[in-house]
């Protein structure tokens, strides 16, 4: 019951970090890495090929741009796959890293969230791991109920 | 060890029929149910609050245009919800289904893929099963093997 | 003769504030509200039902990102509800909140302002409640005269 | 009571028609006339100008391309006005309508509805009606229960 | 030889000014006015019906959002209408002004010009006039020259 | 007073025809002609700079994908050039010929009409005539009142 | 002086058979295969890492949707790669393969070109040969000669 | 052995400066120019006809807005283009010089980098000379090499 959290670049951890934040919350283990598929392709390829064999349960890639990481860690993988597109500099609005993850072949999934949306990615591979440990649904279960909490007690706020 | 497949309305069924039928070769145990977020808000809401109550383990959900089913389901359930952005007509080019499910709030994800993507959520759905149970997870690793073998052979007709 | 005015996140309430000051200005009763789809769908499913039975009679909601507020409450009320796409952080240009909110199926629609547009959210209110009502026609009428007065001032100002 | 449906060119019948055949379903009186921007800018003014006299309640304005019909009627009208953005030929995607009806600037709004979403628009203008007639509202909720009690039977037929 | 230019808001002045310098640099008159399609409709009309029996030859008209003083001015005069669509606040990146100015149905054409390209539209009204004024013609001849210069200047100042 | 048309490709007539017609039926003589920016840089070169000495007014050029044709015409030649984006086969739904005619930089101005609206291209070369010849200008004059006219017959057409 | 010619799938060899055409037109010789980026990642491997001490000159990579074909052989090889954005079914108009293939991250260059360009393809990479192969310099430019002929003809038809 | 690197204006260089010196890094010969297709035809003439004679074998161009740089240079050189999009001030983001480089016709390739991807379009013109040249071909290995190297670096900065 580990995640792992890899990303293209240094730079894409302010966003990913939101992930591994969630995750920590929910008592989750996480192995963070930089893994580029464009630079380190073999470092890409022995991470694709092992991580169900290393222990990991869930990945989460996030890359900008034209991003291929998450892709091609569910080409390599047989483990789900998070993918979350970052809007990086020069992007292009961030439609680049959005498509270039979502619309993968028939038979390569990648379960992609909004953009920067690392926190949703932590909480969805949450969600994998609670479909089959109680425990972890629980905490998925209290977590919605803070959130509405949250919701109405801003809500008393504005009356 | 269930998933629940449902989409916005019966001309979805087209499209979503490859989820279940992904679903199925992997003996993976489906259930399909039309629940409308626009048109039966009182099913959406009994459906998304009792999922995982009623033994699912992960959610498929399709829908087209403004797409509201597959984020109001993973409002009311903590399962994994996956969401498949259908093409309708009328639609603008699916750009409206991609976005309103895709887009999602931090603290509410849906694990997106590819317009018309029902296979890929299939697929997606065992992989979160294959993730805690090594019985589905070695018919992911032979589905991606089969794969690789039609890409070859296609590739030995083409010389 | 209230209008609703509810919003899904208390971010969204420096955009959502024009609506409340316009309606302010006709004289209108304004009862605002936060109501997440995504975090208090109970909150959400009340609201949307009782809403003309409480004595509204139009409801303003105003959301970002994967928006779906506006489309879920036209979905619980027979009220016409005037949708307000908020453009948020993390949102793609905004596009997402106005596509989740103005492509709404057949049978279910909601009354979509520009992107940000909450003031004409207001002024459409308004415009509904004196469809009906004279005296509410009236002040439409004078209020457009004096945008007309403040352009022909802008234009002598400028000669 | 009346709803005045109100197109730029002949060619939008074909979508405005169910506009008008919801109304008529309503039992709301209809009065349905050809009114171009750009061809006869006379006609535009007095439609506009007079509208609220003539004894309508709600406009309903349809076109395509650049369309400035909806927009141009609520300048020039008190009351509330719906715009229907039409696929025409040649139109980029339907953008090019939705957008010049939607973004209107603040003081003079437009209700939007979806790409060819002329139904909606009916029932929406029926709701505005209902807003402040109860016999109409009654209607809307009987015509909501039936859009509930068809998803509700194609939903057994899939079983 | 006058040339109007209009705008739909004064905070369109600092970028319509550009048209107005340039015009200015040619010897050309130019006559300045604020005309809001959407806020004084009837001056739109009354400016549209008399422009070319005023004296004018060319029309700029500049606005943002749903831009549609262009269109409406292109619908009343026989003139050629130039069309500057303006980047305003709330626009979304621009599109909304550009297809509501660019997309004119078949029958009434607006010259567009690029996103704030107010400074062409001048030019443009310049060319309009000196394709049937000798003296215009050679003062664009010598301000393409001068265009030319410039560069190579600066391809200088590179080396 | 003559004006060139000039295209591509052959494989654009089809839709530059509606330039050529409209232009012929208001009497303005027509030249047309196939220039490739692409494939026939010399011809390009030759057309644009000696159009106004060879009797031109009004240069129309239409060209789809990467269309370069209305831009460096207008780079060449001091007269009024107008752009016709044309929707080609491999085309981007056309926004590519769009924006690569209409985003000229500041200096170069490039008139653009509607995707494939070379109908409305002939009659602004037409007004850009007119509005230095009276004779044309009431042509156009005519011309705008038989819009008027067609489009009154259909709407008495309707009733 | 060989150039290889890959694709994502043998669907895409209508679009890619362009480029075959092409360079045996120019006499250069062609390897055809298909190798998938998401199904035979260690095909992918090989091709990219091998294919510079295999002979080959100029690798051309079509793929479509979430197409990483090129970006990735680009990270595996030195060699220039050309990539080639296909069309598939299910793909959003073109825009995922185009900003999946284009916005290559800093470090990584893929030569794209436009969406179903394969033919360009070719020509492309004979000019990357001809840059240092007079004789294959002349072929490119008796073909542009022939290019030129072509469209003079079609002129000439014209009149 | 020399690359020609040109902008349309000299504000273009800062993006442009990334091409120069990756190819000084390389030990590659760079020209740098100002050559502007909108306001010096001429010299695009005379430097798209003798670039091959002058001993360059590729020319890299970049350009913003509607960008006829490259693909006019690709129209008479018949050496191998790269083209790099410049979002300029006024870019409707960056999306105008995108497509107006990108979508060439059949015949006349550009090679495309990302969005002000100089940098990219420096490596592609080492590449494309080290396609010939052993010597360079090992300076492209040995880069990718370092980029793996600083990846790795920065990945156990991590841990």
């Amino acid at each position: 019951m580990k995640v792992g959290v890899i990303m293209g670049s240094k730079s894409d951890l302010p966003v990913m970090q939101d992930a591994i934040d969630i995750l920590k919350g929910f008592d989750i283990e996480v192995e963070v890495d930089i893994v580029s598929a464009h630079r380190t392709p073999d470092k890409l390829f022995d991470y694709g090929k092992n991580a169900h064999t290393r222990g990991l349960s869930v990945i989460i890639a996030g890359a900008g741009g034209a991003a291929h990481l998450p892709g091609m860690i569910a080409s390599l993988s047989p483990l789900p796959v998070i993918g979350v597109p970052v809007k990086s500099s020069n992007s292009i609005d961030g439609w680049d890293s959005v498509l270039s993850i979502l619309q993968m072949p028939g038979g390569v999934p990648v379960a992609t969230v909004a953009l920067n949306g690392a926190k949703n990615a932590g909480i969805l591979a949450a969600q994998i791991i609670g479909s089959a440990d109680k425990c972890v649904l629980d905490k998925i279960i209290a977590y919605k109920e803070g959130l509405k909490i949250k919701v109405n007690e801003s809500a008393k706020d504005l009356q």
